[in-house]
């Protein structure tokens, strides 16, 4: 059982934030999140766009607006459970949650702060009638850890910026790389295009276009794929071509899911919460931030997702420590205390005669 | 007549933020500030200290903060009224604000977005019994332009980071500089007590203290300052100084001040707003944001006061565009048209066949 002061869904930018707001009040946070990078849809979906509505940055990829969400909140040591879905909540009799994850991770905390924004990303599937069953064995959807490529052969599926970074990725790991799209045609970042083709003419990725994938073959794991591949006078041929791994990457979209049951108020496939006070839900103990919440006016901003966490850690501090009065201070003048033991503070100002 | 769509009271972060936000939505934004320069507290308190809890910013100088907020409004061409304090509004039959300043500025918009702060910054003046006849003749308590003190003779009291930073600037401007305090002990940045020292040594900057000013001397403007010295027995001389400046620099302290008196519903030092919708006051087309609002919950933090404004925008552009439908957009995937003819845009994605 995993224990913390507050247990946040989802790791996007205002989950990431609210750890760090949390860490000032001296609350420690743990992160669930379905995917296995932190970041949210700025990870997942538009990691090299530029971000021009973040307070004070002219400008900031939404990759790099994670990583600085990262280092600000790293001195408060916050725990990940990640690659895995919240799926079940429980409350207990001392008045705080068990959340327990589709792999059955068990986390337990007085307040739990829903920052799921528009859910938990869950892949886009092939049409392959038998492919769940080869799921985890040798076919993955999203890649955690392109290590267990080393070496294998490796075919991916996809037309977009996913199935073109990680064929680049993957060409320098895997033995053998072969990126398959239904269309001659990609659509990416033009870098990605071109260097793609590039790899392509030295031989580093094979190129299987325009073509699908009909089925998977093989006894207990993945040993080939069957391709179906139109030539340009569109008479189509279908073989197998061995292979270790298939990897579709069709997009992740995102599922309020298991949420959606907790008895939370739902409206337009949002969490509805008390935004005149302390984005609180109604069930008292949950707070839902970010993209995820719905009030008057709501606007799904990012920046409106650091204003709504930072509210809502002062009503947790409140649940976590009763009766004790919280007094704001500026990081400015009281500098910060990590929990990691590093302290963060401004030059004192000196008092010093002049002679 | 100065015109525009949102009146800002307030040039601190949250006014230019609102500048930003504004302009997303295509409306045009000017600013009335009582201090000479943009950035409110963050420029007039504590320009060279760090602040922590800018989301995605583990650390950026409250003067850098400024300056990234100066540079991230610019495509919008604020408009600005500075070192002119809002005195007076008035409401006009077409429902439009007037609102004059204590120089008798006077600028009109449908809709005022009070960001005040703490209030105007007024300064602390010292209790010289002559001083107020001699303000704007050889009297300044802020620096506007240090340009008038070219080859001036000039006198600077105070004992803090202004005091010393100003003698140390003027140094190079004025043809002689003399600083005043009334102990030996100054209290800034440890850069700035030393190079004062320098300064001293090279006999660039007259220091005298033990010391107080306690009068002025002069027909129609300074001519000279009454100097109260101390020895270090306690005895103590009085003399005249011959200057044509004098500039006490006793710090600022913020006043609600005039705005106390239109009408708005106040409580504690601060405007009462509905935080459940749009940060309106009670007199619709007023709104209040930043430090200058109260509500359940409120914090006095900036990242707060970002959100704010971008509510308020959504409601100001309401009340200008009545009846029309905004469909929030994310500048990621529209860019930004500035007022100024230039385009800020992500670069496309490319479709393109690979071969
Ligand atoms: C193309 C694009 C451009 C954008 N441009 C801008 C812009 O310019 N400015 C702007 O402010 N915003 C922009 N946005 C919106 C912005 O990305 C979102 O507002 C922001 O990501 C919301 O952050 P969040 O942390 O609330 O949620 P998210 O970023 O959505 O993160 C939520 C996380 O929760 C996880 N999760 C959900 N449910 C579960 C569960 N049950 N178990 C485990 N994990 C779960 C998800 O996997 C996800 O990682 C853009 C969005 C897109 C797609
Ligand atoms: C030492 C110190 C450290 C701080 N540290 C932090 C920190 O770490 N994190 C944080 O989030 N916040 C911090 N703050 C608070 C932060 O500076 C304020 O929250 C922020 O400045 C508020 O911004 P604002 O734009 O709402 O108001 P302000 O910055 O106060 O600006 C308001 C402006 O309005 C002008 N004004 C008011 N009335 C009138 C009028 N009638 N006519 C003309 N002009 C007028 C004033 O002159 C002023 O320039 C700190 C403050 C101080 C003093």
């Amino acid at each position: 059982m995993i224990k913390t002061d507050i247990l946040i869904i989802g790791a996007g930018p205002t989950g990431l934030f609210t750890v760090f707001e949390a860490g000032l009040l001296k609350l420690k946070c743990h992160l669930i999140d379905a995917l296995p990078q932190p970041g949210g849809q700025c990870s997942e979906i538009y990691p090299k766009k530029p971000i021009y509505d973040i307070p004070a940055y002219p400008e900031i990829l939404a990759g790099d607006l994670t990583d600085k969400l990262l280092e600000q909140c790293k001195q408060f040591e916050p725990g990940f459970t990640l690659g895995e879905r919240a799926e079940t909540i429980e409350k207990q009799e001392d008045g705080s949650f068990i959340v327990t994850t589709n792999k059955g991770t068990k986390h337990q905390a007085p307040v739990v702060a829903i920052a799921g924004g528009l859910g938990s990303f869950e892949p886009r599937k092939p049409l392959i009638h038998n492919i769940t069953s080869f799921e985890d064995k040798g076919v993955e959807y999203i890649i955690k850890d392109p290590e267990i490529y080393r070496n294998k052969r490796v075919v991916i599926a996809g037309g977009g910026d996913s199935a073109l970074d990680w064929s680049i990725f993957l060409s320098d790991v895997a033995s053998e790389v072969t990126l398959i799209h239904r269309r001659n045609e990609f659509r990416g970042h033009l870098d990605s295009v071109e260097k793609v083709q590039e790899l392509k003419n030295k031989g580093k990725i094979n190129l299987i276009t325009p073509a699908e994938v009909t089925g998977i073959v093989g006894d207990h794991k993945v040993d080939g794929v069957v391709i179906k591949e139109s030539d340009n006078i569109h008479i189509d041929k279908e073989y197998v071509l061995e292979t270790d791994h298939f990897i579709p990457l069709f997009g992740l979209s995102p599922k309020l899911g298991p949420i959606a049951n907790w008895g939370l108020e739902i409206e337009k496939n949002a969490i509805k919460v008390n935004n005149a006070l302390d984005y609180q839900t109604n069930i008292p103990g949950i707070f839902a931030i970010g993209d995820v919440n719905t009030y008057p006016g709501k606007l799904k901003l990012i920046l409106c997702g650091f204003h709504e966490a930072t509210l809502m850690c002062q009503a947790a501090y409140q649940i976590i420590n009763p009766g004790k009065k919280y007094v704001l201070k500026y990081t400015t003048v009281s500098g910060i205390d990590g929990f990691d033991g590093t302290r963060k503070e401004a030059p004192k100002a000196v008092v010093k005669s002049i002679q």
